[in-house]
């Protein structure tokens, strides 16, 4: 029965795989989400991927999966390459794994910020429009630019690294190696590092006093009135609105969209990074790049990742 | 016969109307170049047009004419609506006043730098390869980003605004009414208030005794050995490297190509651009992304222009 067809869409990150089904027009079906932290070899994240569709198609026939990595991959090979946040899965042969533990059906394999571009120009903030910059805002900062459903990957793949575009020439230290990036000024490590600095020179501040620092414990204080969280906030807002300026003085996007953990904040950056984007973009190009945030949340990936099967199948 | 026919394209700038004839398959004919300087009012422009029209196309058949001008282009209403070079053509329907004149030829036109990106991908530095971002050094700094041949213009045609990408978040003042973009560090305006700020503070230096600061004299100055001038071209050129360099990272395009009057100082400029873009790119990026010099010099514009029509005739 064609109504009983699904795709499963997996996106596999440090914390969590996330799974979900779709049917063959891309209409969302269920969703589960299962803990990855305890995987340590290859072997034991296929289980997953394995529970995962088991629980997705139960009473359905499983037409075709799409997988979403957090990791530089090398899709001609079908291996992951470096992955900070899945170590055990370093060099690891994962299309070919799934390919076994799937057959007959082939996997498709895409990186995960690649996922969350084509989830969101397909069936999130993205939609109706040619073109589209998406910003992710998480730990670190990633970029991808779509344009009518593709995604620009440049001559090596590279494309997209708007994290680190250089913002002040002679900057901050960013973990690349560089100095002055994006993301050495708005990230989730930056805004830890600002908060930890300020934490060394006033350790009884209220910033001082918090648990654990993290983005969201720093959104917190700042959603309780707190001027020194607010302040970190809006400096990294200020850095984020110039790099948003950039693309678009530089690529004039119909839209730029920002997605990840960060965005729960917004209120604490949004105002700052829209006063840089106007200081410094040209009035026609930013009234023509409209700024929205993603539709899709922490779902986009898996979405993506089952893009290439819609288009297949057409 | 068909061996008579041509194509004539034009690039009309503030100094100067340059025009050349082309067979119909795009080979190169003759050229020649016009003095607008005294041109007054739009119809001194038309004059121009025709003579230069007359001189290339004696014994010859013209079958299209394509025309690039310096200045910001309404391409519906066929205007330019804003061109500090060329004051008398502003606001003036100068692609009507073309189809009167050379009617029943009908003209195409387009913006300077997005012919002489035009120019190139199809007949220079960009020949073979996919996808090209082209750097104009002049007076000020553009840019344009093409992808099989085709320029993206953004949603609103305004994009490839690489002059006015932030690259010190409080930096320079430039002309735009922003501070720290690329350009108010390096583009011919920046480098004469560099030599006229070093003049007013030692105005018996090699360089406060330069007759006229222009970029061709403080290249002759440092042809010659002198540090001071050298080191303006040095420092210019690690600001234009942080530029390339973040089109490596965000565009990662197959070639970087570097045009526009400021390119005849290259020995002074590039060595520190190269140290700029090797320190902040990633290494798969700035590996697979050539930075090579354009090959038509002030010519690629006239051969930019008629490229459409070169593609309508097939």
């Amino acid at each position: 029965m064609p109504g009983n067809e699904i795709y499963v869409g997996f996106d596999l990150g440090g914390s969590f795989l996330k799974a979900s089904s779709f049917g063959l027009d891309g209409e969302l079906q269920e969703r589960c989400s299962m803990d990855t932290q305890r995987c340590l070899r290859p072997e034991d994240y296929l289980d997953l991927f394995k529970d995962a569709t088991k629980s997705l198609s139960s009473n359905k026939h499983l037409k075709g999966i799409g997988v979403a990595v957090a990791g530089v991959l090398d899709l001609d090979a079908g291996k992951v390459i470096d992955s900070p946040n899945l170590p055990a899965l370093c060099g690891v042969p994962l299309l070919g794994m799934l390919e076994d533990s799937f057959s007959p059906i082939p996997p498709q394999m895409m990186n995960d910020a690649n996922a969350a571009a084509l989830g969101e120009f397909f069936a999130g903030a993205g939609v109706g429009c040619e073109s589209m910059f998406i910003l992710t805002l998480g730990t670190g900062v990633g970029g991808g630019f779509v344009q009518n459903g593709e995604i620009w990957g440049g001559a090596s793949g590279m494309a997209g690294e708007i994290g680190h575009m250089a913002i002040e020439s002679n900057g901050k230290p960013c973990t690349c190696g560089s100095r002055g990036c994006l993301e050495a000024y708005f990230s989730g490590w930056a805004l830890e590092r600002d908060a930890r600095n300020h934490t060394e020179r006033y350790p009884d501040s209220a910033i001082g006093l918090i648990d654990k620092i993290s983005p969201a414990s720093l959104s917190e204080l700042a959603d309780s009135g707190n001027l020194e969280a607010r302040t970190i906030w809006e400096n990294g807002g200020y850095a984020l609105g110039i790099g948003i300026a950039n693309i678009m003085n530089l690529l004039n996007p119909e839209r730029i969209v920002l997605v990840g953990g960060l965005v729960n904040a917004k209120e604490h950056f949004l105002p700052t990074a829209r006063m840089a984007w106007e200081e410094r973009s040209f009035e026609q190009s930013s009234s023509s790049s409209k700024v929205v945030l993603g539709k899709l949340g922490e779902w986009a990936g898996v979405r993506g990742a089952i893009q290439p099967l819609l288009q297949e199948a057409r």
